[in-house]
């Protein structure tokens, strides 16, 4: 059976989607039972030179062209951003043409709505390349553990940040260095921004908690920390204690409510979010009846995203050919979304005080007038000053950095030098 | 919506799937829309006590009977075993009743000609359960991966084996000692016999490899190898070469053929299924586009093998309520099963021989005669006689197969104390 599509935007995830198409075009089509033909593909500059030929006419620089073309059955959006993508998606399911977006940001910030067009106008928005890439995680989320109870879900959701933080511990390097032998290789842009802020993975984690909990989690309640503060130092130590430092997203659902945060965590060595090396993403789903799922693959790239994208495409034709108005997998609820002050972490903290006696007295009455209990305490180096690393028990946020407030408020504090949120019970010092 | 569902077999699985749609009613209607009402279920003595109370009237004793009743509009099937399940699933299909099974021998057995039945009637065949349990590994295979290229899977997809495994890798256990262990704590049944042969585990093999190569694999095209003659002294020589043993299933396509086989292998250390342990499963699929993909988690229980029953039951009852006929995700195309002979693979030997000069040029001779190349040869021990451990370069299994009948012809050869094939390059001695 033809399916006739529509792409708007063609770079590099567009390029790969092209390739597979017309070198696979057989392979898929004796798979699938699909013939699946680019009608049109909207881009920017249609005189610019392209890796795939098309035949003429296909190339516009109007998308809505593409949208409103009556060949194309099927849209495909990526072209990334928020605007003018997001209209054009609207448009192409409000004309009941069921669309593939591989665009993040996009699901992260109007995700609802267009989901409810969607469901509206009885087609499918589908997006398993907005997260993780080629890992998919959003079918099983939505469609396998669909009327399922999802206690948590922790996610290695950035490549970029993943390989620059494998680099700085297989190699002990400082943040810097392993930014800019990333930047050489490609695994990182030359305006790294998005990525080492913890703004790509936010807009991951929201989409993911959003799936996982049947909450939509608006991208701006995502506490993010990014990973351009963190040392060697720590994550020396880190490796010292068992842990290895990774910028993690972590999406949970308690009675209280729902929290999505993203940021620099020390993870238990014999976890399996630990042993994700380069640019490798993964996602780990926990919940009562399958108790824990690790789903790991490359988590961007043309190639792997365009695999997710043709995937979508698939099963979107699939529907549409039978005529199906098929309701999505998951009805969003209203949930209170918590406050990250009111969530309850751990923290590792590293301190640069001076080295007298009487100065862990000072330190320790400061957790303990706000209530922090400390699970293990130990003194490093021995300079002028001295390092005093602190682990606490697992407290609100809002008093953890009632603490913070505290010890930079104090003379025997030269410098709070790292905070970092640790995943389960602390380490302790391998005394 | 409702939806009337009719479930054949009430064991393990049957009560922990009953006991969440009766528990989880109002959770998962709300974040489904669906509300699955189950209206039959046949069971083999109505009289017998069950962990979950049914209204009256809801128990039979004929798996017909619930096939049959109109009211029942979906069919769960998880009484496992082939006959009757296999005519009862047909049934089902034929009435146009969605199909969920859990039944892994079935699908095996006459999933060709189920899925072709389903096909003809319009209707999913869904069994997302029938393969790793919990972990949602068919969805993917089959719909995200619908038109991909895939080269190779390798899955751990035995949890009593790999529990057996573990034990004997992390005790230094001995087989006999590690079966008895896992009996006790009900990782494995009084009679092992499915699982420690390899029976169970070259079931699952079969599908996956049909699911990812699109060419349906008989389970009698398996070649299988099980754990019952995997000695410590080998799981310890593994661990001192950086490998592990584990029963792996190997699905690959090349340009020859398709080969499917399970057998206790050698895995590297750093490989990413040498870290699961215990009962866990895990599936590792390769392809040109996506590189590399884990996922991994529970792979049996009741529990978690309710949840992807459940996720099918909701896929499969959202269809049925959109009234479509949704063509199949994968169209099964004729494709060249290889004979084992003709597949390659590498051998890692541990030879009891004589210890006398000369004892090493013999053996080399050997394989040297049946053109297989040695990659690697030390001795171990030095007692009476001594124990020689090889590693060869890949070559196929009839050359290997020739050089191992050579060897055991050798007056010096006492005996050919182990044979495992071994994945990716093989160990070399830590000399």
């Amino acid at each position: 059976m033809r399916v006739g599509i529509g792409i708007l935007g063609f770079g590099t995830v567009g390029g790969a989607l092209l390739r597979k198409l017309i070198d696979e075009n057989a392979s898929i089509s004796t798979k699938t039972g699909l013939e699946i033909d680019v009608v049109r593909v909207a881009v920017r500059d249609t005189a610019r030179e392209r890796p795939v030929n098309l035949p003429a006419g296909v190339l516009t620089d109007d998308p809505m062209e593409v949208v409103g073309d009556p060949e194309v059955q099927l849209v495909v959006e990526i072209m990334g951003g928020e605007d003018p993508a997001g209209d054009l998606v609207a448009a192409a399911l409000r004309a009941r043409k069921p669309v593939v977006t591989a665009n993040k940001a996009l699901i992260a910030a109007r995700g609802k709505e267009l989901i409810g067009i969607a469901e509206e106008a009885g087609v499918p928005l589908l997006f398993e390349a907005a997260v993780a890439g080629g890992i998919p995680i959003i079918r099983p989320l939505s469609e396998t553990l669909a009327g399922e109870q999802i206690d948590r879900v922790l996610g290695i959701v950035n490549g970029t940040t993943n390989y620059i933080l494998t680099k700085m511990t297989e190699e002990g390097a400082e943040y810097k260095v392993a930014l800019a032998e990333a930047q050489e290789l490609g695994f990182a842009e030359s305006d790294p921004a998005a990525d080492v802020s913890g703004a790509d993975a936010a807009a991951k984690a929201a989409i993911l908690a959003s799936l996982a909990f049947g909450t939509w989690v608006a991208s701006d309640r995502v506490y993010v920390e990014g990973i351009d503060r963190v040392d060697a130092t720590d994550v020396r130590i880190a490796t010292e204690l068992g842990f290895v430092i990774k910028l993690l997203a972590v999406a949970e659902n308690t009675a209280e409510g729902i929290s999505v945060r993203v940021h620099p965590t020390f993870v238990p060595g014999d976890h399996p979010l630990a042993v994700i090396r380069g640019a490798t993403n993964a996602v780990f789903v926990e919940g009562p009846s399958f108790d824990e799922l690790l789903f790991a693959g490359p988590g961007a790239g043309g190639a792997p995203t365009a695999t997710a994208v043709l995937g979508d495409v698939v099963d979107a034709a699939r529907e549409l050919l039978a005529g199906a108005e098929v309701a999505p997998p998951i009805r969003f609820q209203p949930g209170r979304v918590l406050d990250f002050e009111a969530v309850a972490t751990t923290w590792y903290l590293r301190l640069e005080v001076v080295d007298r006696p009487g100065v862990l007295a000072q330190v320790a009455g400061v957790f303990a007038d706000n209530e922090v209990s400390i699970k293990s305490v130990w003194q490093e180096g021995e300079d002028d000053g001295a390092t005093l690393l602190l682990v606490t028990h697992a407290h609100t946020e809002g008093r953890q950095r009632a603490s913070l407030e505290g010890l930079r408020a104090l003379d025997v504090v030269r410098d709070v030098a790292a905070v970092i949120r640790v995943e389960g019970a602390g380490p302790t010092p391998n005394l």
